[in-house]
């Protein structure tokens, strides 16, 4: 950390400010610039950045040089983290396919689908049973009969099973019925069910919040590193913008910035990102000429009849397509669907 | 609810929609424009919301015409909320003033701060038990122990405490250690949270998230409503945008909005706003000059000491100055403090 | 244009703003919902928006029907704009790449990129000789001088040349020595500028600005079409939102819009957007992998030296690995480079 | 500036680093971390900027210590700038209004609400000649003969004009006509225009870019003082966040920050940046209570009949009234109006 002195800073005021550093058990080292005198402080810095250093007399501005994450950072693991659920490898070379409906209707629903996104190329079933609705009036899921239909998808069609879990109470349940947890957007910095899902081992995958930094993302997943829990997974779901064409900008550059900063698989969700369907196509293929490592795509039989996020939909047969020419561009990155 | 038909909509496609609508138990007016056909739709527009309209075939696009929200609205209750803890009334002619340290750090802190601000004039003490920080390695609370201490305040001090619920599994113990229980920013949309605080009777103090629209915090202020709580406080704490040099920036505008669009009291917490001590007078006197009925404001006998956030908390003199120049304020505004 | 009236609208209200609509040529069309009334105006939109109804005593809102452009939008061409210049073609089955310095520094320097860029492929050169800089303590450009280096270009590498204007009284300078004359992000809406390129038939190649919606950004273009000029290239150029990792948020979900709501073609700067050239390879992989009709690639034979923005450009080395891999993206997409 | 090197680099990328420094003539300053070495460059921060030493091997990360803008500073001039017209002085203790329509419509109109907005207490009159339109098909001002009734105001009213100009082309007749020339949000950085106004000594009235950072809007004056113009007026005119209530988000916290970062006077548009009248005296109120300059507000006679922006005008009686409410708050912050 890097302590700027203003001009006027007396002698005094810099005494008092290394005496106090020293104080809390780290060492200085001083450089005096033709504008400025800075100090620099040589010692942990997650533990100085707690001390309010900025509000001292004399001082102009601090400075940090580390990230403030540590465990999920790339610095800190060189090689990739690969997460294996059955026989389907995450971050792997095998660009993943997460596809199903937004949220769990019914069990004949869910098995069409099903079985027309296993046969499509999914490896990984999606559907939610909670759902985060913004308004009370909208439809809030079936909650556990919704996660048994999930169940019966697992054990009938044979694809693993990623879906939301909304309430800390609810960890023990999701241990038994997902393969793998979402944490939605919105409670990516509900750091108490972190915590919780820390000191499991059940894979995670985190959702960025909407407004949410790339940092403040990698900080939400250092909760859950901290506890124990090294599997997870980054997901991109499009970032809050001036833009209101779409319900949110996807944010792609997050993609190569995730597997530059951190060593965790980054899937991306164009169908929640964008809120309408007819944009998924292009925007897969955009994320897979990035570099993604899965994509969860909503599929529906019939959207116009879905109980929530019809608009955002493709239909199994687009979808197939869709699939088709995803797995071209996955060769040109020498990877595949 | 208006659908806009594409220039080049058959008149199958038309038939059909209407006959959807129709199916679904509304009713619709058709409007042929000079480059438009719309079709209005009569019925309780929070049902047909639900539908995805938009991607039936021939559809342009689909405007709401009504505002999403309605036990909290203005239209539904003309007059505005008054909420009476012990003998403060928030939502009254009082501005009321919320003070204290970002977090509870020790009885005696507690206690010291809480005599300075509430001979400044403070009615509420404000601090933090459980704390949300977005590092896992950053000070994370006393916890119940916290709360404790605040009760401490509350039986000595005779202040009224306000403090924030992190966990939905605590709401039993806020019910009996908090007067207001605070919903934080990052909790906004923590919908099952939520829903429990709907169910109890306590006012609750909701923080808009930090990129959150009025109308998002509104619809989680329907979430309380709904569940049968109508003691709800809204709160302003500053919105993310491409602004750097704030933490977040303060968006007093939401303060005659909040009041035009509900019926609910509106504070504001310029201290997590800015993050900086420096700048929570004049927008104190900024919220004041524009209606607002309550400030929260950070307050700490040692700032450089604090365990959390000392960069933004008053000394106890700066307070009561402040709160001096806030009564003149609020005299111009025929209110007092 | 709707306008929905409030709740406790009166008929005389009704009566007033239905006879100031029909005073000002217009025909209405009321229909009368469970709880609101929305009066339909018939006419010209373009006319009718300018007049604020908004304020008449009983209106609750006024919402537009129609998009505001017209000339550029999709709706009133269906063909996609094909721009030829020389031997090139501009939103044809080619994607062009454009690259070379952010500013054009010398004779020398020039040319030997050229010749490199050319080399790999690319078909226009960029350069700016007025350079548009935040501090008038940067480098401003080679002015005049530059624009006279970049027609040797043209003359001994056959390059097309395409270079950014930055007043409005040099138009007639720039119809000299440029072949696409560009307009920069902190241009787009200096209407007078766009007024006078309407009245040429040079090519416009039209930045984003880096918070203007598509709808202003077709609006500027439409500012440009409405004075008879067609030859309009829209550039995405990434958006300021919160997030500071990089210089800009590249916004590829606008590359789709385009082509879904104008006929113009669509090309992409990803070193202007990324501020850094380590994720210019992964964008514009991206960017070809959905739809985009070329790109604008800062490339320096010597970065470390280059006096404006070395931190964006590829070496001529990596620039052609790049091409080679963005073949092989285009090839599946059905394109060439 | 501090160059913060990676943990893997070198001391060959070290040395490497240094040597280029000290050709470029500055001294450099090791300082060896416990988890990484930094280097300081002492010499001039402004000419070290323009080299891009992040993209040399070894490099992490480049942090300036200073402030990029000099002449505008508080640093470089610690009292406040006054700036006298006539008998009017802007920046002094004196709080000064700005009134008139959005845009000229004729000589009767505007010598009606010149009137009236005197008789109020505005010293300044306010009016679009020349208008800068999203729209191509809105009314675009009268122009010049905007400029010519404008100057009946200033004759037989008595009031200083401040009036918005557009074009390079047009300062010489701005000179004659104007008192204070406005540049608006959209040209904030059009740096040909600020580069000629920096030439002339009339007063400048500078808005913020819609969605400019405060230390763009500071580099913008810089431009202007830089060129030997030293009579520059900052105005705050809303930004542009993802909030759609407004048209743009006021943000008052600019007008604290611009009086400690800089030493020009700062006066707030309430009318444009909330776009609707209804707020315009809440706004007003706030933005006084927080220490603005002046004020610029719009007021119609008959915002009904308006050409343009009718929708944030006020009414003459209202702006009276707004004008008592506000010498009330300028009173308790011991300034007048």
């Amino acid at each position: 950390m890097i302590v700027v002195l203003k001009p006027d800073a007396t002698p005094n005021d810099m005494e008092y400010i290394i005496e106090k550093i020293k104080e809390w058990g780290f060492e200085v080292h001083i450089s005096k610039g033709k504008e400025r005198t800075i100090i620099g402080i040589i010692g942990d810095e997650r533990l100085i950045k707690e001390k309010p250093l900025n509000i001292f007399r004399g001082v102009e501005q601090v400075l940090p040089i580390l990230k403030p994450y540590k465990l999920v950072s790339r610095e800190f693991q060189h090689e990739g983290t690969k997460i294996k659920i059955g026989d389907v490898m995450i971050g792997g070379n095998e660009i993943v396919i997460m596809a199903g409906p937004c949220s769990v209707e019914s069990e004949e629903q869910v098995l069409e689908i099903a079985k027309e996104v296993k046969e499509a190329g999914a490896k990984v079933f999606r559907g939610g049973a909670f759902k985060p609705r913004t308004s009370p009036y909208s439809f809030q899921g079936l909650g556990i009969e919704g996660l048994k239909i999930l169940d019966v998808v697992r054990k009938e069609i044979g694809l693993i099973i990623v879906t939301e879990i909304m309430d800390v109470r609810d960890v023990e349940t999701f241990i038994e019925y997902a393969d793998i947890i979402q944490v939605g957007a919105r409670n990516m910095q509900n750091f108490n069910l972190l915590k919780e899902l820390g000191t499991i081992d059940k894979p995670v995958l985190l959702k960025r919040g909407m407004a949410s930094t790339l940092e403040e993302l990698f900080m939400s997943a250092e909760y859950i590193a901290k506890g124990g829990n090294k599997n997870i997974i980054l997901c991109e779901r499009g970032i809050r913008t001036f833009n209101t064409y779409l319900r949110n900008t996807p944010d792609l550059s997050a993609i190569p910035i995730i597997h530059k900063e951190t060593h965790l698989p980054c899937v991306f969700d164009p169908s929640h990102s964008l809120g309408t369907w007819e944009f998924v196509e292009p925007m897969s293929m955009a994320a897979v000429a990035c570099g993604v490592d899965g994509l969860l795509i909503e599929v529906h039989n019939c959207p116009e009849e879905a109980l929530c996020d019809g608009s955002q939909s493709l239909k199994p047969r687009r979808f197939k397509r869709l699939i088709e020419n995803l797995k071209k561009i996955a060769l040109c990155m020498e990877r595949k669907i």
